[in-house]
């Protein structure tokens, strides 16, 4: 590391690491080799991993604290689509040797943070160095009643398709931040790079899921490429009301004066919401959850019978019925 | 990638990862957000993690296979440490971008190999890219019974302190890979590049230490480093005789020819053997392990009061009983 008295890993750790996991017995003060952890009886263990890559995931200069949320809440949005109540997580922290103990110290300030508002506990991890990027991979690890969480896989034709929240903003704001969306006023950009900057997982809402949703996924890749690959592994098509889906008020500013970047919303990655389908019959328990839990949810399309022998199919239809044609379904690390 | 024909993230891990995970149920083939895992009645999980990054904790140009058995394996050899039985296992695999299909095939194919070696299985994961060198995460997870993992923290004075296998290898390994050993056999060199290269964790000892032994600690960092570690959180000291720490045949002659290299040996990391500590009375039961689980198990030493308000102190004496003095213990990241 580069300051004056650098600090070894050891200290780091004791120092930053250590009193994130305190409150949770089984990670012995990080002082062990592992540690230990037991869904509550009924209940299993449900697991997620997620990397973020500086300069891939996020920009370098983004603040350390707001990278630690980004890489603990991508995972736990990934645990609320499955309906499981996030408890700990592992994590994964790859420094460049130019690192300094500033930067550990907000970084875990963020975690602490995110604790707080998640009720999760850090219960073990590892400290590395790399000529590269910082990179941080974080293992959460949630729990919900054996057997019982939502899948990709339950999608039947006929459920109601919802998403959580507003879509597209977060792509909205990668593309602000790179400059690509002209004269935006203040308020509008700091609302999108905001949602770009860091996801909100719908952690409270997850748990309700279980027993109403047919099948779930979070929106990480896009809303087309997710909803692709929830019908991929039900094995059905989807139709999807382009007008239907929510938009935020400075999404919608946005796409009026440029409509093509309604493209952008439906396909750009980083929503972090939920998409999910339920049968027609569970529209009056949706709205009770999304009231019970303070999440917007809203009925976007639904779901079809599949092509025999085709590929998935997603169709999204414009205000006049027509296909909207896509050059891109979401993002890809390769290829 | 830099393939004619680039393979997109989701094509690499239906080709090479998905039947990895085929025969664990809760794994859903990789094809969702999660996977679920319980323990047996009356275990509890056990949980670890650990990085290794490409120019730092192997060479570059390692090869694919072994560089996945590596980073499966340094976790292993924790939760053997902790007396539990591997299960399974989530694996973030960052790429660089120059990475080919190729590289991918085979890394997936160390992987195999050692999943059917230890009786693990790839339950989850995330492959992403880096414009830094290739980084593997793996978090491991063993079962044990409840309450009952080997900690590092039960060390009691007169207990003996013992270790697995040979000590130092690894380190010298390293140092003849770095050209630092002189002339050495081809026989011997080979020995302790391949002892260097890919640990063998003491994953059937493990479950065998639970009830046997008082306190252990896998050796990464060096002998000397760890065995601090374990006293560190027992409270105590230990006394170390150097010429009962058990010595390969290779490393042996390396140490003859130059008798500093003792050092290297007796600090040097990567062993990843056990260190474990146990009363006087529980001898006869640990050669009975030794025997049915046919792992070499050698008495170094012993654990002894720690002096009140002292760091704990780790002393290794010479053939005439005094004590070596190392000018470095162990390896750390930074500092």
């Amino acid at each position: 590391m580069s300051t004056p008295n650098p600090a070894s890993e050891f200290d780091l750790i004791a120092r930053y690491f250590a009193p994130l996991a305190r409150a949770f017995p089984g990670a012995y003060g990080l002082l062990d080799d592992a540690a230990v952890i037991s869904p509550a009886s009924g209940n299993e263990l449900v697991v997620k991993t997620d990397t973020i890559v500086g300069s891939v995931d996020f920009p370098l200069d983004m603040a350390p604290d707001l990278i630690a949320r980004k890489a603990l809440r991508v995972n736990l949005s990934d645990l609320a689509a499955k309906g499981a109540l996030p408890r700990a997580y592992l994590l994964d922290l790859v420094l460049p040797v130019t690192a300094d103990e500033r930067w550990v110290a907000a970084f875990a300030a963020g975690l602490e943070r995110d604790q707080a508002e998640y009720g999760v506990h850090l219960i073990g991890g590892d400290l590395s160095s790399t000529p590269g990027p910082v990179t941080i991979a974080v293992c959460a690890l949630g729990e919900a009643p054996s057997g019982r969480i939502v899948r990709r896989g339950g999608a039947r034709p006929d459920d109601t398709i919802f998403v959580t929240g507003t879509i597209g903003d977060a792509a909205l704001g990668l593309a602000a931040l790179q400059g690509g969306l002209g004269k935006l006023d203040d308020v509008a950009r700091r609302f999108l790079l905001d949602r770009y900057r860091l996801p909100e997982p719908r952690v409270t809402l997850g748990p309700g899921l279980i027993g109403v949703a047919t099948a779930a996924i979070d929106i990480s890749d896009g809303l087309v490429a997710d909803l692709r690959h929830l019908c991929e592994v039900s094995r059905v098509d989807a139709m999807v009301e382009g007008r239907s889906v929510p938009l935020s008020a400075a999404a919608c500013t946005v796409i009026a004066s440029d409509p093509r970047r309604l493209a952008t919303a439906l396909t750009g990655g980083d929503d972090y919401e939920v998409l999910f389908t339920a049968p027609p019959g569970a529209a009056e328990r949706i709205r009770e959850l999304a009231q019970s839990t303070s999440t917007p949810i809203t009925p976007i399309g639904r779901i079809t019978r599949s092509s025999p022998g085709d590929a998935s199919r997603v169709v999204v239809l414009d205000e006049a019925g027509r296909a909207i044609a896509f050059t891109a379904e979401g993002w890809t690390h390769f290829g």
